[in-house]
């Protein structure tokens, strides 16, 4: 791993004149670790254009950051961007790049009270090296979708009247740990009935009653890469209109999976899926973007949405997840994560990630209330 | 609860004037979340010193704050802040205040470019107004701490030789979970024999042994608030110099919690125990601050370390949680979340929070292997 960390150092090394700076300050800890494989709540690494790379961090993670990252320069210390930054002033540095996405003003005055050189925002070098994915990268997004995909399998059967929306929320993420997970990716949604109208509803204490669809968006984390997935169930036999808006909602997702491939325009699969929940009227009630980007962090680049720059590359994770939400009635999301390649010759592949047994795709499980 | 947020607010606007500003924006969740009740991902508010505050959140946290925040006015938009900035300038606000600790230098220029008023750095404003905790805050911080210690409790007995550290992480979590913890309030730490002198150890697959020290760092949170205990148990008789770091550790403890009291300057609160470690040879060896402030961040104002400034506040609830580590053997950290408060005339009281029955405070537990 340290060789991979070293290859990603040196793709940013390559960046640094073409942005315009002797060296990159990286200081959102995502970054860092893709960068040094240290995962920190308190680190920063200085890249620079000659030299080793400096990765500084407080002595709560200096054991493992002298284990993790051996071919590195390590200062320990409390206040890590400060310390980088005059250093690169010494070895003179007079252009310091910055993530000015994640810099604080408050660091970034204090960086120039301090001395720093000149700081100059770097863009989102290192997030667009981390949107296309190495083997190594996407078997550890590929095992956190196993993982997510059957604890659902699992845990789906067991949906019953009268639990709440709490239990089934708490049950799916021990199933995902159970499974392997380190932790879920980000914490499970589980909204029935009316509530299933709330994208992102927090699970409480209503119970389940017959004649709910029934909205589970859930995840697992594997080795700090990420999955994310949803599906919607109806407890006992669906309305009409439930059954109409999930029949939209999956073709819907169909269409914006046919319309990732490689060289795509983001915001046209964004386009393809909405298309569909237009043209029958329930626009307005599609209110979110399409999808995301799924790597070390659930939602990364590329984002999928109406006025989203960018066209898709080779080997990226992305999730598709058109929903339909009725205010007081309810509602349907189906979140895939799949991962878009170019196939021999010019055909695109999509290698669907999150595979689940009791919900085969386009299709509404209905389980006995 | 919506009076207890407007009372808030008026806190905010209060301190206008004398931060030179016209009106705020915040742009810190927890602070938004703090002044309204609205727990998103994606949200801002703006106190104006004149006329009515203005919450913005997107269309997934429109409901929650339709039904949460009746007397506020409600923005639902994906770009919270620009709307925020543009409806002060509009308003007529020439100064600003935002808050430099958390917004990101991008989107501070963006505002500057989008024509936003001058922007003014706030200071720590909400998270000064926050350190002191109103009578319903200081009983969720007790429920928070209350579900840890029970579960602490509960699972601390069913440790044996050659379950893993990480199998021990997981049951104190659902132990929280099942006695009311929404989540854990961070990663809970087990470390055990030389992972020991790792302070922020992540557990993994080591086996515990006989003769193992191990260290516990849990927390539930509960309606938003946090706890934060740890506990160093012995599996099977301690050595010598074990039974000596740990009664080191307790005396340090219990000194600096009788120093925790009203208007103590913090550095003399972390001074009162650092003193006793160094005295024993062992000052290297604690390489961290005494404590921190918690509420609805697990670490918060007021921070306990050698050079954090400021004074100790009635009605505080913080951490006291000193440690020794050994490279390469082992350690200890005791930790317990307490209250100062001002007693009756002068008397300062500290209500521990954290009341283990296993572990009585001073006592080494010594389980069975």
């Amino acid at each position: 791993m340290a060789e991979t960390h070293a290859r990603r150092r040196e793709h940013v090394r390559d960046a640094l004149a073409s942005a315009g700076v002797d060296a990159a300050l990286i200081t959102s800890l995502v970054n860092v670790r893709y960068l040094t494989g240290l995962a920190s709540s308190n680190a920063a690494l200085l890249v620079p254009a000659q030299g080793p790379a400096v990765l500084a961090t407080d002595s709560r993670y200096a054991l493992a950051a002298e284990r993790d990252c051996p071919d590195l320069a390590l200062v320990t210390i409390r206040v890590v961007e400060p310390a980088l930054a005059e250093f690169a002033a010494e070895q003179g540095v007079r252009r310091l790049g910055f993530e000015a996405q994640v810099m604080t003003v408050e660091l970034h005055a204090a960086l120039a009270r301090a001395g720093a050189p000149g700081l100059v925002p770097l863009g989102h070098l290192v997030e667009g090296l981390r949107v296309t994915k190495d083997d190594g990268e996407l078997a550890l997004v590929g095992r956190a979708c196993a993982i997510t995909a059957a604890a659902f399998d699992q845990v789906v059967t067991g949906i019953r009247a009268g639990m709440t929306e709490r239990e089934l929320a708490v049950a799916v993420e021990r199933a995902m740990v159970d499974a392997g997970a380190e932790k879920p990716a980000f914490d499970t949604i589980v909204a029935s009935g009316p509530n299933g109208a709330i994208p992102h509803h927090a699970p409480g204490g209503r119970r389940f009653e017959p004649g709910d669809l029934i909205t589970i968006d859930c995840g697992a984390r594997y080795a700090g890469y990420h999955a994310d997935m949803t599906r919607t169930v109806a407890l006992g036999q669906p309305a009409a209109w439930q059954r109409e808006i999930y029949a939209l909602v999956a073709a819907a997702q169909q269409a914006g999976i046919e319309a990732a491939v490689p060289a795509a325009a983001a915001a046209d699969v964004d386009a393809a899926a909405r298309a569909v929940i237009e043209a029958a009227g329930h626009g307005e009630h599609f209110t979110h973007g399409l999808g995301h980007g799924v790597g070390l962090e659930v939602h990364e680049e590329p984002m999928l949405g109406k006025a989203k720059p960018g066209t898709l590359g080779d080997r990226v994770p992305l999730t598709v997840e058109p929903g339909v939400y009725l205010p007081g009635k309810g509602g349907v999301r189906i979140e895939d994560t799949l991962v878009v390649r170019s196939g021999a010759g010019l055909a695109a592949t999509r290698d669907l990630l999150t595979v689940t047994q009791t919900v085969p795709p386009g299709e509404l499980l209905v389980l006995e209330p």
